[in-house]
């Protein structure tokens, strides 16, 4: 039996070699950068690679003592993410040849754990809609999600085992599922967020897009700014699963449907009790919210691009999020803020009945045309409750690319949601 | 009888005579820089401040057809926040010489307005507890308070009429209290913070220093990117009084005790029902609650800084905030962060009962000493509960120094704080 490529081992299978001696930092970096540079050209998930850089961070690991939680790990960083040794764009020529000073909280945590910064991936303009240039890795003529196309498309084409994304609408999840990866939402609030372009603050997180749940959690660890890494996740079965099909279920793809049904099935096979959760009718308008408060408060957070350099926005962005984030009055946002906290604590009691919910993550497969990233309204319930989330590559299309399926736990249960996250991975074998 | 100086005027003052022609922008900014230079040698209060800059500015509105909300408003701003044409250094040598390439949100709304940046204020080292080198403008021996130490002696100096600061603890009430300011501290969430440097986020508001009512609900205006100002506020009586002692009464000097008496008198004397409003014992531990979010948030948010400049952090930083940080795990601070939810749902109910509560804005006068900045915990409960209060600098101490009341409503009662400042101060005969 032949072993799998190098460069398409996980991340804690990486920690194991390097941290055993079996592989150098180095040698692991080059196969990925070879890597890269083979799909690279098809998939242009990359808005900034230096491979000296690369190499240079790789071997400065390999010379030192110190064995990190991701010792020898390549990452991926999604360009609205500060770097201080790699431009930071932000998806938008205005801030071309931008270099930060330092880095981001999160790329700092993951710098300190022995990661091996590979570049900058791809967003969309200032991680909203106007879409960069990176393709879906199996089809160039599909959109690989957004906003954190560069970050999906890098991890589902095996050029990195990890990459940071971030998420105010479903910009982690969405592209995590297109691109047939594990895609985690945390619950609001846990990851730091120092040197992350802030989208819209009430919402925005990062997201990790990983192979397996394994690296997810340990990820997770080392940007909590853990010293040791938590013990890895358990496979544990939810006495109770919910399947929330939400008002976005008409405009569903059949094979997106087909695969929450055959995924309910096995669970209930598993020994879970799946019902149906209806959402009470308070979270019908949950789309009217998500748009005051990420219009409002990302008009506003661009006040100096806005000031100086409105004619370089793309109309895509003035037209859909800034004319009308401006045009909010302070009393509606407000509105919306409230009963986006009024549908939080709701949330927390509709996970007194239920363990976990399942919900698709995105409408179907990636979709043909790169002027979009698909529809993000699969995860905006999940965004605004602050829940952790996770899109499990489990399924596929008409078309043979990925499907996935969300799962959703209580705010704070990030870890019961790895566990049966690995549970439901086991019921179809890929755990 | 005498005009007062043009320093003197309050921002609303200065907006009534800039846009009808009575004065220009440029006439403003040089009767400020004139008294800058005379007080600045004893006060410390700017980090950086370019006079030949400051002009510009104020040149070109003069030469512009807009007639903003702030019109040749003289404004300082505290040097956690970015300015893309100043340096930013944020208290620590650690950033000596970093110009950020934008300017913070608050800072381009400022702008927009026709505010007039006029430099940067000293802040203690990130916002924490090492003191800058401003004194007391009226004695060169205390404390301004801090974090926002030169905001705060600026504004009550007559340097500025407007300041931003930023408050985790009590960062803008105390300050504000200790140099004669009205300082306000918004709801949490209200204003955004993109280009400031973040504390402790969960904690984090901008505050302002003014010294008016009337100019601080202006600034909100601003602040909130609304395109006119909100009407004035009109002062208002509240029914319900809540005087809350607070846990921290015994260390409560007596002139403070006092005034918080005085206070509550005129306030029963003018017409509202005031009763004593004994918290409930859930907020007893509220310092380590504090404790364990800000420090756990602090230690990672500086984790470039650790990486790189452990030796040039300060040690009463290094020791009384990193370390117990990084040593903290989440699970602790998930379940401080956890316990601050609670406390803040119980304070909005406490609020069903009160229409504002009154409380001391800090331990007592300014104390002697430039190695410390005060005691902040007399803000902490309303940090926490992410309540919006105000300080009323209505009293003196026996140095004849500033002594601040603070009043509190519930969250989102932005407006009737003001209106219920104005009242009060009318009760005083200082509206």
């Amino acid at each position: 039996m032949s072993e799998k490529p190098i460069y398409e081992l996980t991340a804690s299978e990486i920690v194991r070699r390097t941290t055993s001696g079996k592989i150098t930092a180095e040698a692991m970096a080059r196969a990925c950068l070879d890597h890269i540079a083979e799909r690279e050209p098809a998939v242009q998930a990359w808005h900034y690679i230096d491979p000296d850089l690369v190499i240079q961070q790789a071997q400065a690991l390999d010379r030192g003592a110190a064995q990190g939680m991701l010792q020898g790990v390549p990452v991926g960083i999604k360009d609205i993410i500060d770097t201080a040794d790699m431009p930071t764009e932000y998806g938008t020529p205005i801030h071309a040849g931008h270099r930060p000073h330092i880095d981001a909280t999160c790329v700092a945590l993951t710098r300190r754990a022995g990661g091996v910064v590979m570049g900058k991936t791809v967003s969309t303009e200032f991680a909203n809609r106007h879409p960069g240039k990176t393709r879906h890795p199996m089809d160039p003529l599909r959109t690989p999600g957004g906003s954190s196309s560069g970050s999906g498309a890098a991890v589902g084409a095996r050029m990195v085992p990890l990459a940071l994304g971030t998420q105010t609408s479903g910009s982690t999840i969405r592209p995590a599922a297109y691109n047939g990866c594990f895609g985690y939402r945390p619950t609001w609030g846990d990851f730091r967020m120092v040197g992350v372009m802030e989208a819209a603050g009430s919402l925005d997180t990062l997201g990790l897009i990983a192979r397996s749940v394994e690296d997810v959690a340990l990820y997770r660890s080392v940007l909590l700014g853990q010293k040791t890494a938590s013990p890895d996740p358990v496979a544990t079965k939810p006495r109770r699963v919910g399947v929330c099909h939400t008002q976005f279920w008409e405009k569903t793809d059949e094979a997106t449907k087909a695969a929450i049904e055959s995924c309910a099935q096995a669970m209930s096979k598993g020994g879970a009790k799946v019902t149906d959760l209806k959402l009470p009718a308070s979270f019908d308008a949950i789309d009217e919210t998500h748009q005051r408060i990420s219009s409002f408060e990302f008009a506003r957070n661009r006040a100096w691009e806005i000031n100086h350099h409105y004619a370089e926005i793309s109309e895509t962005l003035r037209e859909n999020r800034i004319k009308q984030g401006l045009a909010y009055t302070f009393e509606e946002y407000r509105d919306a803020r409230d009963h986006s906290e009024k549908l939080k604590l709701q949330m927390d009691d509709i996970f007194k009945d239920y363990d976990v919910i399942l919900t698709p993550s995105a409408q179907g497969e990636a979709p043909l045309g790169l002027n979009a990233t698909g529809a993000h309204d699969f995860s905006t319930i999940w965004t605004i409750c602050h829940t952790p989330s996770m899109t499990l590559p489990l399924f596929s299309g008409p078309n043979k690319l990925p499907i996935g399926v969300q799962l959703v736990t209580r705010r704070d249960a990030d870890r019961y949601l790895f566990e049966v996250s690995l549970w439901t991975c086991g019921l179809f074998g890929k755990a």
